[in-house]
């Protein structure tokens, strides 16, 4: 029996307490604090949401004002926070971030063990969840958290190849989690069950040792994993795809930086804003190089764009001012 | 008789609350706003009176706290407002500005409706103010606020002609507040009674039709209006300006983007600090961009410049620190 | 047929954008405002649903930047904002707050006319709405608004005497809307109809002449419109009931001063607590009273309190520091 | 030939940059600070040209951002700043704030040495200027300056003595600046000049040994100078005074302490305020207590009140929100 | 061989770093947060320092920019960090503060698991250190951190006795930390040790169930642990303590609350003061009692109090501000 | 006999309290500014403390809060300020940033006159503190400042010389302390001694009529003052240098500016710290350019980097996002 999807897509993964100094301050010496939110898979559900798209964040947190400022902040933008499971005395994870503007890195420090989602009992959460979505979204972090959150990610894939609902996968590799080897292994059954698997360069040569100019690499993802739809993503190069033996390219759209984080997520939203609209998948692509551009502009992870905008970036009206 | 001139410029038009985020926020979500005010005329009277030019701003404000902040910012810099009207219990426009940077548009958010300058009652304004100034300021904003405004313009303009006070008429279509056909048949007028004639690219052909290469529009502009100077401002592309059947063209200087808003208006002041101080039209046009450029270096719609700073930008000293 | 309760109460009117200068400066020389949101009926709803109670707010909004962010920040609390009428093109209203400090008085400056829910369509909100909630929850405020928005109030009102639904009514008289004459004459009959029934001393005189001691006035509440309970509220002096022909005083709760306004809809809030948890009326007037000073000491209209911390501050735990 | 008045008061003095941390923070590890301006007769001057008494402040400053700033801010308020002496290359006055609360005092760093109007030439300033106002108000900082600012101030008097212009002198003794046997003979000739007198009780002592209780200090003060008003200063115990062989004592006003800075200025204010509405002295003094409690519940040096807001605060209106 | 003391007091203990909202605002909606430094030894360590004692503070920090802003922010004040063992790869711990007013209290929120200091291998701190000091302090909180820390402790206490260093040990019991069983038995050895033995009500009775009045619970604590100096802290109602039989009470210094966090450690630090300037113990409490109240006048943990400033608050000087 | 070297370098100069506005705002009407601390001396010995050089800088500061900070912060740094002479009752130089981007520059406005440095009598500054670093670190600002530092700078030089340890001396012409011929006279003899020798192209010109090609000015310098190292910086042209014959040229590191003020000290610090860490020349200069371009990234005259991060961005790796 087919469930009716409430969501167009539903997540699991680990939502932290971003903290960020003003622009051109050092974390050391910083006097204030700016606090947001940031996770990889709820970013990728809160600009889905702000482009009105019905999508649902599943993960645990701890019942303290951190755990709950995160389940407020995702509601304030309109995710679906009610599959969150919440416990007694657990911690958030926390992030600080040192941005920086070239030649100085953003430099990233996390303090994330031993967060109520990694501590998981897996039980805890129902993988046919997924049957009430129309896509389930994970990334490589995830299954990098703990052995709990590896097990949870692999029911929820498995609950979904049952209800046929696609998966979109991310590699995301977090080099502070796990080595390249342990990553590789584990993660390689999600990339052969995704319908969409997003890989950045860097990542495909570190986990695959897949090498060379961007189409060689493509094709190596290709062959190793058999994805309906590939995507590589270059940074300022772009993303390069392949889709039914068909190559796609679509450049970056050039954007001011105010800060980086969260663009890649913004990419994977825009995407699949592309697909659950039903356009060609060069404009899913552009979409998502839109997204990820429009997403550089501000401030902290989320990509706070309605549709409006985002199809006027599309058309790339010139005008600076909008009255 | 004539009058003694107590001002160098007179104007008339509505300032408003402008609310801003700070930079790389969103409007929808920011926490706090930067409190500052702006409006096209006022924009002109602040960055002429810090060149030190007597000048006064003629408008209506509600006797509140925030109309007494207009005033008092205007006193500030150094605007005469004792023409000012002041009404008990009326409103002033606010307008919220999503401020962007590229590929994002800063957005404009007016909520201007109803207030004390457009329900004003005509007869409040004493229209022979203007035989106690150099010069006629308006824009055409202002007959688009209202009947009552329109009448106190068009009033305005005809004891400027009586009094032989020239007028320097910007034409700035504000699409929010009427139709391109009532803006063309009601500005007309105003432009064939100025003396300096300001209108930007698009205005000319939405309102009027004049597309083509620059040099067709600013010529479809003379031939329409036969104003003694016309200014069609190009934004990055500078100005092209005829006058006395002499062509000019000025290139925009390069400036690094803080806040485009008043730029258009810091031009506007700067051709006319060149006017008033009889130097050729060439000089007065790379006054207007290098006022315009330096604008933009700010936050805020005024345009904080004093004579020498103004002077140093065009001379293109090139260095970035002054110690 | 009865319908199921979704929400414990469900409410109707206007929710306002908040600007207010930090602690010490005034609205008329203050650079920056802090943003917030405001609206008597949305200020109970939030505290409600703090407390864990399922509430629904309706009104009408502005499909812009200020009208979102209204939206948002209840649902971030967990308000239910899906009844909201979302309005193309209109306003919100927006007060701006003076904060004081004895002897200087906080001092409310609303712009507030012509907002999206005082413009209205009656048509577009469904007065049986109220038969998914167990209470209704209203203000004088509404009716005072429009003539549109008192016929919808009309309708709920009407909507829930039909389904048995229990109306919570708080007088909360603004003479910058009205008369007391008109509010006097209009108000009545939803004074007549409510269950819950709270008024203020100072709004009893004004309206009704009801003046003397505290237990006159309530008497003439009492006699005049029969409510099954009946508030008096009496500020620092805590707040005077009847019901069942029993009296009952609960004083206030010292506290330091951040922020008063606000402090009456966590009252209610707290009384409608209580009420839902079945407590005696005793009980949920110290709910009241403590929700009430509770919010005192927090910036903002809104009650952010856990029923633990409510219960806390309700036992009189004297600690100062909880680690 | 006598002149018409141009203003209510017209003063003469130094008034600094005004830098302080934000509250509960202190000096020496700030990591911010608010630009303010302060100065006990621009104090004075602001208050009253907040009242809508036209008045004017003479000093001399040079001509950088901050005196600039200084002059602006004046502006702002409606001070007519039209005599200030603009000098090129001097400094302006700074002074620090390390607010407090009670058990840590309030604590003042000076850095006002070599200012602007300390190094002025007195023939800068033309005396005659008091011919134009119905008051002059000096205080005892100002000869304690310099010689040369001391040559301006017995200049001013004797100017005024000579267009039989009134006299308010404030002693306000500062021991950073000279020695209590230095002040006491300089400051003598101003208070036997003086039409009305005012002395703090700490001063009185200080300066000419004059202790006991505040009716003994006060005759003490009355013996000495012979004003025909003479004003003690009480701090908390409010104001003991005599005129005309009568005595008042008008206590202070509770209020909740922002920032002291500043009080006595505003007492002054309120004082000047009530002698230029003619109404009887006992109604002066509480306009001067009722203006100083005021004062005390803002940050900054200046009393920015309305006419409307000093008549609410003396009626005693007990609303702590005014909606 | 007897040393030469480097210092006059050293401690042992963990400094996290501290996260507060603004004043008002709660920690689950604010935007911002304050960074400060706190950790009960390093305030003690800090007030000395302010008073111009040569102190020293030792522990465990990551070299990342959490951990070198704890050390650099405690050698700003003058403590000598030269101890500190640093790790790579660590994590400082973090408290979050959720500042209330009265009836709402100050909620601390504890994420300090796993911090470097409470993994560190005992080896790698020499007890040999205390030799260079005056005094050796501790505190009750480090025995709770981890096994490893309660060797460091037992191990110092041992080098203390050893070099015949006196030990001043303030009991602290935190309950989110371990049992009161677990406490009092891991407790008893250091009281029994102390030289200096402070202890609040509360704990006394949570530890070692001493109740009854003040004097009592003091009795029990000389009876059970024989310190030649015992302290027993009342909050609001000052200390008392019993010395050579001698009974000493001091009440506590009336003070406007900003942030109560730290106020124990102030005293500690005070009565230290007192002790190394060898006045009698009254005077020393007294020292104690004023720096308590002085730190409760500003943000942070830390007393920022020089030595003129604490003699100025005991001799009761009455001025609000020093000018 | 020779010192045991305690520091790698010792520098006396002078350090001011620095006041910025935040981005975009001007001097004149910004409302807070930012408190940090600079001077060319302490830049370079922070930058140094930095990556880990054991560093001290010598001045004299006056024992208030300014001064403590200045004291403090470098102290934070890990700059030692043992050898800081404390004055009562001085002042210390303040200087204030109107920051600028392009066309509009950054202005400086120095209020240093007078300061405890430069009224300092000589004899309190005992020049034999050279024996115990390895490098003298002086610039030409010290000089300038006034003939009692020009005493002291001299006595360093010269006790330099007897121990033999090396100058490094930057040319660092201030037009407004001193005349270019007053300042050429002055500084030749400190050009003469040092071992390097660092000169801006401008200040070349200015001083010693040196113009042409930057290789014409370095070889102007050299046959003029005989350093063995001698730097020619050029600004975005990077570094041009001779030593031993031999000719260097280094290019700038692009960077996005935040704050350009303190760039060319951390140039001297970054070739500071590769001769101390005795790489070849050409690296040492690497060193300076790659430290300026970081410093250029962050606010504040200090380069907050550490050796890890100056090697990474030598190394160019292209990462914007380090996780």
């Amino acid at each position: 029996m087919e469930a009716t999807p409430r969501w167009d897509v539903v997540s699991f993964g680990e939502t932290m307490i971003r903290l960020s100094p003003p622009l051109g301050e050092r974390l050391e010496t910083a006097t204030r604090l700016d606090v947001r939110i940031g996770g990889t898979e709820s970013n990728v559900a809160v600009a889905l949401a702000r482009l009105r798209h019905p999508v649902a964040w599943c993960s645990a947190l701890p019942d303290n004002p951190l755990g709950r400022r995160i389940a407020a902040e995702l509601r304030w933008h309109g995710v679906d926070v009610s599959l969150v499971h919440w416990v007694e005395g657990g911690r958030v994870g926390v992030y600080y971030l040192d941005v920086g503007v070239a030649p100085r890195p953003t430099q990233v420090l996390y303090d994330r063990q031993g967060s109520a989602v990694a501590t998981i009992d897996p039980t805890c959460i129902d993988p046919t969840i997924v049957r009430y979505a129309r896509w389930l979204h994970l990334t490589g972090i995830t299954p990098a958290l703990s052995p709990n959150c590896r097990a949870i990610a692999r029911a929820l894939v498995e609950a979904a190849q049952q209800a046929e609902i696609p998966l979109c996968f991310d590699v995301n590799y977090r080099s502070l989690l796990w080595s390249p080897e342990e990553a590789a292994e584990t993660l390689a059954p999600f990339c052969a069950s995704a319908t969409v698997l997003i890989c950045g360069r860097a990542d495909a040569e570190t986990l695959w040792g897949l090498h060379g100019a961007p189409e060689e690499v493509l094709v190596g993802l290709v062959q190793r994993f058999h994805a309906p739809i590939t995507l590589l993503t270059l940074g300022d190069g772009g993303v390069l795809a392949e889709a039914n033996g068909q190559r796609y390219h679509v450049p970056a759209l050039p954007a001011t930086v105010i800060d980086r984080i969260g663009a890649g997520d913004a990419f994977t939203a825009g995407v699949l804003h592309g697909l659950l609209e039903q356009v060609d998948l060069a404009q899913a692509l552009r979409y998502g190089v839109a997204l990820a551009a429009l997403k550089i502009t501000m401030n902290g992870d989320l990509a706070l764009i309605t549709r409006h905008e985002l199809e006027a970036a599309l058309r790339g009206t010139a005008r600076a001012v909008v009255r």
